[in-house]
């Protein structure tokens, strides 16, 4: 519902990028979840800018939770957990109202909130707000780790690098959340970086594909219509700014596939049943199969580049060179992955919330 | 919300594909939207089998409205419109219970429900079930047109076949919305169907890419977080049976572009504020910014082939071979063109009923 | 969610008084659940008139499974119970759109439709309605007396007559359940009979106050802000038609009373916590505390009446004496008891499915 | 959804009394709104506890915007207000989870949150987090009163003393909402000062009934199921702490009347359709017919008395003397009109904003 996601467990995100605050509110949470301030810390330090890889803004990220927490626990009433926001630098984005950026939301926001919201810096449409959604996800995934539930992310793609396959998926997220880039081959993490270096040196940005796996969930989750699961994790992440492709197990390639090429033969492995090949990323029917959820995401460039580009000034209705100032990501995409993990965190928790009840998470 | 999609203008559908019928109810519908039933048919149409692309089981699809419509007008108040099965032969599922078809839902419906689905034919998990959102669709889409917003599908690939591209929306739209085969070139048409025959001879089926239009939205719908019109109309598309993949806009091509190259700048075209180019597919920070939304599905081969396969006996816990019986589809992703529209229409109409209000459809 | 109650299990209602069928849409409930067809038959009967002291009208009732039921067991995905409308006289309404009838929903249907909804008999907002409410309530509430959760509901005052008061809550309930006319005390149920025949001979109605029981509830239902048990037990009751006044434990009494006389105080009873008293009808601070729920509806007199009224002509805006044709009921109260039964054991329902997850009530 | 009130415009509601803060989010408010802290300010002063009516504990509310308010407007984006607590003393409540306090919600609390809930004054379920509803409700009627849509509530009753009755609704709510005591008779508020401070010297608590207008509403507000204008507002209005019993119009005095007695017949005032009565407080079918709504809410007396009471040990399960320490309340219905205007005032601007979309109250 507008800016909250989920039925049974819902995250409601708040905040402008130069705004006094960013946060999220958790509600339907359940009791009883330790909050682990290191694993949250190592959680935010993912999506933080480090090095030249990244904006030069570096904001301290230093969290309270204003309700919901008492003893060290959920208590099981609404999380609202706060950053105040720093360093920020309003002068940059004076004219942003007359001259939105191409690719931005500025334009939209202005066409959607009449000239009412707060512009500077993307406002509520800032990568900022991700924030939030980190923190949310953090106290989740500590949550679901206890059960079993482990997600993990890496950059497939940047720009024409690809990274190594998932081979053991859990020995591989435990490597990918134990790094602060999301390579598993760290050869390939170097010809990564190395791209988004040369983006920065051209004044220029990339994109590149998110590869993201879940393990350990129960079978049974998601509904046929119309909250699938691919309908319920797809609905979470095209809200992260940025992705614009969301594919499930085979995905696109599904396109050019015999059916008898891409079914997965159920096969009993002498403990459980399980598919041969999971080309269905782990669901059938909308609904989880019990083998690794595998999604990805197509993550766009950075529309913010330091290049100048013609747009239009919507007063004058004429071109514009616009030069945007401010400080720039080359690339997202390294930090987007904290993003995406949240996300899954989240809606994971919301099917299982739905399926098990209030008190599951936290039991 | 489990089986029911939307937030002010909302569709739940029911239904099992050997049950006593299958429908939808919507609530929230403006009133006022004239019932127009050859429009209806037309797009049921669109979906049914014909000619052996499709499978051979063939339902009249005669429906009728319980409720909601008066006079030949929708009232307002919850619409049911419903379709009696026929046609069905159940005894050609008996043993899907214990024998699961791969990438099917019989085992994790099984999970879900603990024995108690109607296994039949897949039960609420068949395709059939997409005739209760082509009339929904219809119904929303005949009110959407007269507002001048207009959606068309067309198979993008084929099993390597790719069709033209959209050159004039408009026109390419109505064009589609003619056709009972979605490609917009006619030869490519022949080779389309010369695929799906082939993979019909050989037992198999093949699955594609289906690409969608939708022209004449206003600016400032949907929401930053979470949302965002690629969430909400991802939500429902990946409810659809066989789609794994959705992008917006150059979606995975993205990867490999630079920001400069991604970047979409503003124009003035002399009468109103557009892009250059469209490689955000209409959608700037998840909100529409007047140009045309461009979205693409991947959708899987069918999952039943004529082929025999190995699978598992969940009984016997011992490999099986399996012939699955019945009528097939060597392809769906024509048919699957008008569940895309129709999936496409309500999404939009619960966009703008919760922005303009519950009367706006249909004034 | 407009016509949908609910958010873990949702009921749907549709149709139209005159319309082709009424029913309702159960979404969510729970796998299981065996279809006991006389249990229902039991509860349609104590809604469907008898007597002189109903409406003429009398319907059959015949209900028929569209989805959701399969070898007489829910399904757990939408069950679609529906009842084809009969012994409709639609003549009896033709003026109902120029000349509303007071108290009832003419006017500001015409007002919220504009003119498009059917008003034949009232349509959408007909008592007729109700009978699925009753449907949905009959499948729900049998699954809640297999876990010990059972509700009544007697006539508490019609027009000055008084009943017994509940002494031994499960057995006064199975007195209830067991009886088609509410009352506990057999010599008050024919004075208020009286009361009733007496309003019928003047051409008038009467109205009433209801009062029902839950017991075997858990503690732990319900939440603090906004969802607290009485938020969503009054969110239900108060869309019966002719309910006004909804009140628990000691209701508008607590006005006239000390704290020291209105608290509750905890006991042990050798078994379990309970209160010595009851003012606060089985919940604190919107919670359960595991005592019988109590609750009282007030029922105005049915707004049907034959005697001669003045109203207004929209169309002339001129005062018109105005006879209703049609068949009344000279009180609704003993009917609408069956439907407040329903409508607090889908309300319960859908707290404990929220509470202890999607399987819970086919357990 | 838990929490959350609200489908077009929902509310938030978090803190705990002796947490860090309370406060409130508001989602799918439009932009545009002008914050006007003297208002506000006006509006949590009538719930600030003054005198020897109320409780010693007096917070300066000061509160904050976190997120949604630019230049001194709303931005349509999340609305995250907050009140940093203060005036703590936390050792006050030290035994209330093993000696639950009688009527409130320590026990049911414990039960549903397993013990991880923050305790201390009440925590979520205190009234000091109805100062988040205050605030939300403040900003959103300043808008309405723009409008034309005004909301005022006096005490009908106190402990047996009556206040006089509406008279002039425009007037009446103007005279309210400029008085601290909410009454509309001078000499019966210091009747009603009386019963309290009576109650203060015997250690003991009154209740009583407040009742509210809300005049300006257009017709055709309202779903006829089930989410009726009632149940709306009750909805809302029983999860205020100590909010027992809600009736609308004549209420529970329907039970004794004659329906050609309660029938509002309809007429022309010659500007518009009114009805000549209003038994039906505003509202037929569930829908708004322009009349002004009336309702009343049952207020039963503060638990927290400082009279001396025995209760149950949950620890040793014996019978124990309590004796609350802290500061208390003799009275809350003073304070509770300006948690029942902001809940009205929110209901209201959801069902608004629902029916002509969200730009609606910024316009």
């Amino acid at each position: 519902m507008k800016n909250t996601f989920g039925q049974s467990l819902t995250v409601t995100v708040y905040g402008e990028s130069h705004g006094s605050a960013v946060g999220a509110v958790i509600d339907g949470i359940s009791p009883g979840i330790k909050i682990d301030s290191d694993y949250i810390d190592k959680k935010l330090a993912m999506r933080r800018p480090t090095g030249l890889i990244s904006t030069g803004r570096v904001e301290t990220d230093e969290y309270e939770f204003l309700s919901g927490v008492y003893n060290g626990y959920t208590t099981g009433t609404p999380l609202n957990i706060t950053i105040k926001n720093s360093n920020t630098r309003s002068g940059d984005y004076d004219n942003l109202e007359v001259v939105p950026r191409p690719s931005h939301a500025d334009f939209t926001a202005n066409q959607k909130y009449g000239g009412y919201q707060d512009y500077r810096g993307g406002g509520h449409f800032s990568g900022r707000v991700t924030a939030g959604i980190v923190l949310a996800g953090a106290i989740i995934s500590s949550a679901l780790e206890k059960k079993g539930i482990k997600i993990g992310t890496h950059i497939k793609t940047l720009h024409g690098v690809a990274d190594a396959e998932f081979s053991d998926y859990e020995k591989d997220i435990e490597k990918l959340n134990a790094r602060h880039f999301p390579a598993l081959c760290e050869e390939k993490e170097d010809a990564m970086k190395n791209e988004i270096l040369k983006a920065r040196e051209n004044l220029d940005s990339v994109g590149g594909v998110l590869e993201s796996a879940i393990i350990g969930l129960p079978c049974g989750l998601g509904e046929p219509w119309f909250d699938s699961v691919e309908s319920v994790l797809s609905h979470i992440l095209f809200s992260v700014p940025g992705i614009k492709g969301v594919e499930f197990g085979s995905g696109f390639q599904f396109a050019d596939m015999y059916g008898s090429e891409a079914n997965d033969a159920f096969i009993y492995d002498g403990e459980s049943v399980r598919t041969k090949t999971n080309n269905n990323g782990g669901i059938n029917g909308g609904i989880t199969n019990s083998m690794p959820i595998t999604v990805r995401c197509a993550v766009k460039p950075t529309p913010s580049i330091a290049k100048a580009q013609y747009t239009l000034n919507t007063s004058t209705l004429k071109e514009e060179k616009l030069v945007i100032k401010g400080r720039h990501d080359p690339a997202i995409i390294h930090r987007a992955r904290a993003v995406v993990d949240a996300c899954l965190a989240i809606a994971v928790a919301d099917l299982l919330t739905m399926r098990y009840g209030t008190d599951y998470l936290g039991r």
